[in-house]
């Protein structure tokens, strides 16, 4: 029996599986989580994660949970749906979304997705095909580049400047695209910057897409989760310039992120991807897919209707104090600089000046002995792109969020070179 | 702008993906559907789909629906879980389907899955290579090929006998597979042919399986919904013999498919698997893909755990009776033939005999015309790889099964060859 099997696993599973999957947040994460010292009685304090779920402050509405209960009791969502999403789910996301819009989405511009997870997997095989690119930002969201592995898409990376508050180097994108790119991704307030872009910059994103000849997808699984002088607008603002997929998710802005609801939006008034087949496939795709449960679906349009500015104002203002506090705390320890302060979303990159630390090798040495010492979790920045840079999540406790401030300050003087 | 696209889109999106979604049972219903007339006042019969879902004595226990509300409702799952899946609901299916087996899984067996769906497409994945091959059923469920197309494995088919009561033809088995095979799906209790297998019969599949080298998947979403002879025995009884992979759900026994809740299990006593590195390539693609929702995971040991037999006494009943009343409709119509008597699923295949039918050309025709002329909705067998065959789903409301029943004897003879 082995034998048989040796000859033929001797490869250890598909070689694309084990190539994509290499590097993620989580596994890094784990790793530096089997760092923790378990004899520390002190309280972990979590800043690697975008998931603040499970602190009473960012408890989702009760209204939301009323509509999925609802749902779930009426017994009408038990079944299938259809594996684009269900009809008066995808008509309650179009109106939602277009009320920000210049022009009217369509219940057929929307798809429903198992979290933005599963609507950047589609868009990303969607696209594939012999000797693509894809253009990614630089620091990113790495399944982007695992997906881009799994479907042979060749990544080519554009950089964020910190100078300029983390805009587009759309200088390095007209330079990096050939005849073979297919789209370009931004994420939308920033992960894992914390930036929101301005309309002047998104409507140049757009007319440097169009100039190209490639789409652009944008990330806003952020959306609305802004705090500082620039309001969110959605790239599909700019649909009729150029092409727009926007991926979006109930998971942030309801800190719901394990009811696994998301979707995927053309943004596409001159109906370009319709006229190029990519609507098409887009719709055979999610026929050999799985769908979000039906009756988180069937929740949807009570979700979008019900849930009070109250709700929303509530956790951007948690966010606001967070990103203030964070900001501030890290400003005060000399080997950290962050070079602006967040606006959106739920991180803030700092760079790490290791000529000051006596015994750190590089972000992840950081990280590691910091998970060790100070029982304090942070991603190193090498997973988004950037060596010897930190992400650091704001999104927790502000109890949390103060206490872990003040142990990176700590391990950072304990580290510090002597003058 | 457009000149750009269609220099790169003028391919119509990903080939892997167009071809591959070319046909699923859901297309090919919602082809039957469109011929439905609007004018017939009747109620439309759908007989062509495994989802008895929405029939009011079908619906599923309201100790399930309490499981899932309470694990909403604890504000413990909002947040993403693991991505094998939570530990709780691990262990319980690790305990619940131990209860049918010689040895003991372990929760580092079970792999949470969005639905049956997902568990299919991660090991179709996993296992994928260039030049491997796979062994499929034919008649068989046509997810399979649609995987096995986008992953670029070669499907090669085995029949079903249908004068043996569809058991596999374990010659052409034998004869199929080559060193580049790497697995044999079995679908038991079978879909599309409500067959169940025997002991001994699962025991020859895993024997010819060690001959070969391979690996054998089980699909056992239909796992005891039996009402025949014949007991539910779970191939991974014979896990020792030939590694097995089970995939399963929530979804038929609990008559709830848009949960969206499965699960991949290793029944591999012998570690082959982990050996051969299979283990970490799951583990690997299950962390660039999405997961079940997470209040559904965080309720399934409620689920396993409180539902009474009673529940799972009443559903087999109805299946029983509605098995009983298709086959005997089925018999009293001259040019349908069942070779046997459903023991098992939701499904009974019957032939047509379309020499005795006067303007039938196949059984598309017979399905679009019945569609039409009768609003009965029934599946064409060659969307489940048996050409002028009928997939008839008995799982729908008894009034509807044999009103159902009368309109497709109606059309037959209406339709009947004059003598």
């Amino acid at each position: 029996m082995e034998n048989g099997l040796a000859e033929r696993w001797g490869f250890r599973g598909s070689e694309l599986v084990n190539k994509a999957s290499a590097i993620s947040i989580r596994s890094v994460l784990n790793e530096v989580m089997q760092n923790l010292d378990e004899a520390d009685l002190r309280p972990t304090i979590p800043l690697g994660h975008g998931d603040p779920s499970a602190f009473p402050s960012f408890r989702t509405t009760p209204i939301a949970e009323d509509a999925v209960s609802d749902a779930l009791r009426s017994a009408k969502f038990n079944g299938y749906a259809p594996t684009v999403g269900i009809l008066p789910a995808r008509r309650a996301i179009a109106e939602h979304l277009s009320e920000d819009l210049p022009y009217k989405l369509s219940p057929n511009d929307i798809y429903l997705t198992i979290g933005c997870t599963q609507a950047i997997e589609v868009i990303l095989t969607v696209l594939s095909r012999p000797n693509a690119n894809i253009l990614l930002p630089r620091p990113g969201y790495p399944f982007y580049e695992a997906r881009a592995a799994y479907s042979s898409l060749e990544v080519r990376h554009f950089d964020l400047l910190p100078e300029k508050g983390w805009e587009v180097d759309l200088d390095a994108v007209e330079a990096l695209a050939d005849k073979n790119t297919v789209a370009m991704v931004i994420v939308n307030p920033g992960n894992p910057c914390g930036n929101v872009f301005t309309y002047q910059h998104l409507k140049k994103v757009a007319e440097t897409a169009r100039k190209l000849g490639i789409l652009v997808i944008s990330d806003e699984v952020y959306d609305h989760l802004t705090f500082g002088i620039n309001p969110f607008v959605p790239m599909g603002v700019f649909g009729s310039i150029a092409p727009v997929i926007t991926v979006g998710s109930i998971s942030k802005r309801w800190i719901v992120p394990g009811w696994r609801l998301g979707w995927l939006v053309t943004n596409d008034p001159n109906g370009i991807l319709e006229k190029y087949g990519i609507v098409n496939c887009i719709k055979g795709f999610l026929n050999i897919t799985s769908d979000p449960a039906t009756f988180v679906q069937g929740a949807l349009p009570q979700i979008l209707e019900k849930t009070r500015g109250v709700f929303f104002s509530k956790i951007v203002n948690l966010l606001r104090e967070a990103a203030d506090v964070c900001y501030n705390g890290l400003k005060e320890i000399p080997c950290i600089t962050c070079p602006s302060k967040p606006e959106g979303s739920m991180f803030v990159m700092a760079k790490l000046n290791l000529s000051m630390l006596e015994d750190i090798k590089d972000d992840v040495d950081f990280c590691f002995k910091l998970a060790t010492e100070e029982s304090v979790v942070v991603l190193p920045g090498v997973a988004v792109g950037m060596k010897n840079w930190l992400r650091v999540t704001f999104a927790v406790e502000s109890s949390s969020l103060e206490d872990g401030l003040g142990r990176i300050k700590a391990f950072c003087l304990r580290h510090a070179k002597k003058q």
